[in-house]
């Protein structure tokens, strides 16, 4: 019963999240789903993209939190258009939430919407929004074990950033084991590895960013 | 009807909940319910808490993951009685997971049980499980606005345990933060500052854990 329960849910956020796709579509603006564990530094990634892009793409940003609004103040301050949701009690953002803040954004004005998820590295990989890409973050200081443990996160994105690189040397962590065991669930996935602190291979990332939206 | 749902879930949860804590102190065993986010350190902690306490009390673990074994396994290497629980898509245990394995242990041989959470900041801080004490613990290098972004989970735990406190030079984390406003949500949580790495701290831990459960 709880099976079935949850595959309710699910079928009824797939049909809100192709509505918001169509939205977008029409809009021509590109959007991405950004997720990672809870301070893995999805909003400090953010940041990075915004100023290294440094005005070359129009961008609005969704901010998804359980509670408070520091994520949205610190992507206003970059004078960027960004709408904060807070989730309540909820671990993720589905496709109904988004559709309730599409018409905060001057979408048409728009090339790339990121949306930064719940910090969860579960639940947000179950429900899509209606976007164009999954992305997930991996901080280094999580250790090595994450790709076997949550599975389903790695499938379904379409790049992972491997990021505080700059603490490597720090932790007992293996990135060839997190490459490897990533790419054996998600054969397709683009792997970068960057540090928001030091901006250590955020160009890389940008570049790559820009060219999809193109 | 979103909230109603969650709300029916939650008190069939409850029910549980009472019913496998009615056997656990009728065994005279002591449950404590570890939760965090993930790579925080949770198994790193269960190692150095079973390895700390050098057989001065007979422990057992439950160990919950979405998928996989690892940590299970890395217990069982401690000659400790464990049970894995993999939850497949479920972001968090239940009560009625964990009174689905209360009778693989020979509990009025224990007195502590012990129960590792999936990793994650939201949805484990909803779901009772039967447990006498919640305990979270938050990596450093999660950076310090995790209390008022997950305010819940801080809300009810009885102890944080600030892990990986040997990469604090090398982050911009402000701990000072982190216990202000830790303590402003939750003002009998006891703290604890710990290296599961090094070892430091957790001696104080054990000696705590330890009176609790006497």
């Amino acid at each position: 019963m709880k099976v079935k329960l949850v595959t309710n849910i699910l079928e009824a956020n797939d049909r809100i999240a192709a509505e918001n796709k169509k939205i977008f579509h029409e809009a021509d603006v590109y959007v991405m789903n950004i997720m990672s564990a809870p301070g893995a530094g999805k909003t400090s990634l953010i940041e990075k993209t915004i100023k290294g892009l440094n005005g070359k793409l129009k961008i609005g940003v969704i901010e998804g939190d359980i509670a408070g609004t520091d994520d949205a103040q610190r992507i206003e301050g970059l004078g960027i258009p960004v709408v904060q949701i807070n989730t309540g009690g909820a671990c993720h953002l589905d496709a109904n939430m988004i559709s309730e803040v599409i018409a905060d954004f001057p979408l048409k004005d728009l090339d790339l919407l990121i949306i930064e998820n719940v910090g969860n590295l579960v639940c947000p990989a179950e429900f899509k929004v209606g976007e164009d890409m999954k992305v997930m973050l991996l901080s280094i200081a999580e250790g090595h074990d994450k790709p076997l443990k949550y599975p389903l996160m790695f499938q379904e994105s379409s790049a992972l950033i491997l990021n505080k690189i700059d603490l490597l040397p720090y932790t007992d962590a293996d990135i060839g084991k997190i490459k490897k065991d990533s790419l054996s669930l998600n054969a397709n996935l683009k792997i970068f590895e960057v540090s928001c602190r030091t901006g250590e291979g955020i160009n890389e990332w940008t570049k790559w960013l820009q060219s999809l939206v193109a």
